[in-house]
């Protein structure tokens, strides 16, 4: 399964992709702020708080640069996506501004606030069992087979992957506005590479680092290997389900290893360290996944200097379970 | 005790001073962005979310145009300010930009975020004890007396209404880059009165709202009834901190006045479900106070349109309290 779906066309995405999607998203939405952080030892960094878009995800780029740029039949039959509940939110907002009916399939663990909001946008929602049952790609790939809908896969789609890069290219002219040139470094939570190969994408000149929660470290190891590796079948549970994906792409791992990226991972305590930190230093709700870059940076594990971006990719999180992470639980 | 310390110059302050203030947060911080929030019934609204400053609130503002007119003399001199915690850091964090050193009178059940904030912007922290003991003005003035220190009162000063105006200013442009069209209406915290009314003079062709917690709705009171009001003795708890002044001043009342504003009051319930709903739907820490405007469109008492602003004053909120709030304590 390092295969998509054979309804998903495989060109290759571009930096001039990149470039498009980011004006299409300049004229739909306001930019996503970037915040200076201080960090323990004094250096400043810049968040990009990608948690304040309108699905609190920056999942909204690839999903509306994908929707606008289908023909009005391919619009007529409708778009199909697998998510966790970001890409979810994403592709069913762009659905609804568009006019396009969105069936999306989802793990019947997701959160329960990603299913809310993916229900409350319009969209079908098609449960499926996280482990067993059956697989969700063939789940989705028979969906689309059924209605001729297009496949709007969450990483592994070059649009997705130009749309997602956009929020590269408005980072940059902040960081020259607010920092004084382009970024060093670029660190970014990373479930199936579709963000972090838009970033190298849109930044060739800057250092793009992937962080993975342990045990879903499978981008880390692929960049190390040379080979598309998977998360083993004993993986740890994580709270960053944003990231819970298998393996990556052909189409993602191509951008990312023509790049020469080196990932890391993070545990799931200094994931919800990252989010007491955000929650004090920027008031900011971060979900896990969304804060698994910034515990690398406050962890130590990657370096920051007073041009490195951090990522906060997504601020959807049960408030239960923020509660229980503020509290120190 | 309707008059500032005598060491507060009465200058009237101008719609040029709140340009000049803007012009000079311009260039010192990002933006904080005007995000569109949906309510129920459908309207979208929009949200000027100054709990994302680098302290956490728009108090940054008016501390910062304050302390940058002081001349070389009185930088030398030092400041003093009193305040329940935003204002307290927007002065330290300005004054340790600025080589000025700063002390704080602060009540003892401030919240323990603020505290450790101001302190650890190296701030000094003078605590007195909010129901009874000195008076926190007298004790200002005391210090004040004592080195020759500028008081830059929280709000019933000409710089800091200015400064605080400087976000009108922000989201006028915003709200005509973004809705295509200046904003028909402001609804904000209200305090002792500086931001409000610096955004009266920010906006004049703007109607502005002044929201405050039931009880302690001196302001509104004022506003009805054409002179100053105080706020009683017994007056109820609120978790408003940031909110809890006795009465506004007269340099404020006169801009609010001359504008013929209206304020209103919202409940300590409404406030909550203000900060759930900002959580949800914004992924924002929005403290107490700082959601009291949004708690006012929400239960339906500040009326709502496409060109609607609401400004979420701040974000410095004690851990425990936020996840009480928003797991529906």
């Amino acid at each position: 399964m390092t295969n998509p779906s054979p309804s998903i066309d495989m060109r290759a995405p571009t930096r001039e992709g990149v470039l498009r999607a980011a004006e299409k998203i300049a004229a739909l939405l306001p930019q996503t702020p970037l915040l200076p952080l201080e960090i323990p030892g004094g250096e400043t960094v810049w968040c990009k708080a990608e948690s304040l878009q309108p699905v609190g995800a920056f999942k909204i780029r690839g999903a509306w640069h994908r929707q606008t740029d289908l023909s009005e039949d391919e619009r007529a039959r409708g778009v199909v996506a697998v998510s966790s509940g970001n890409h979810a939110q994403g592709v069913a907002w762009a659905a609804r501004r568009l006019g396009i009916a969105a069936k999306i399939v989802m793990p019947i663990d997701a959160p329960a606030v990603k299913l809310d909001a993916t229900r409350a946008l319009g969209a079908g929602v098609v449960l499926y069992d996280r482990p067993g049952g059956e697989d969700r790609d063939a789940l989705a790939a028979r969906l689309t087979a059924e209605s001729g809908a297009t496949l709007v896969h969450a990483y592994g789609d070059p649009w997705v992957i130009e749309g997602q890069g956009s929020s590269g290219v408005e980072l940059a002219a902040q960081m020259e506005r607010l920092a004084g040139g382009q970024p060093t470094r670029v660190v970014t939570p990373c479930g199936g590479g579709g963000l972090t190969s838009g970033l190298a994408l849109a930044l060739p000149d800057t250092e793009i680092v992937p962080v993975e929660p342990e045990g879903w470290d499978d981008v880390t190891r692929s960049l190390a290997s040379g080979t598309i590796e998977r998360v083993g079948p004993g993986a740890p549970a994580t709270a960053c389900d944003a990231l819970q994906t298998p393996a990556t792409f052909p189409i993602n791992f191509a951008v990312m290893t023509s790049r020469g990226l080196r990932g890391m991972s993070v545990s799931e305590s200094e994931v919800r360290a990252a989010q007491r930190y955000a929650f004090t230093k920027l008031r900011l709700v971060v979900e896990p996944g969304g804060a698994a870059a910034l515990a690398a940076v406050l962890a130590g594990k990657a370096a920051a200097d007073g041009r490195t971006a951090i990522i906060l990719s997504g601020g959807n999180v049960d408030p239960a379970t923020f509660a229980a992470v503020i509290s120190g639980a």
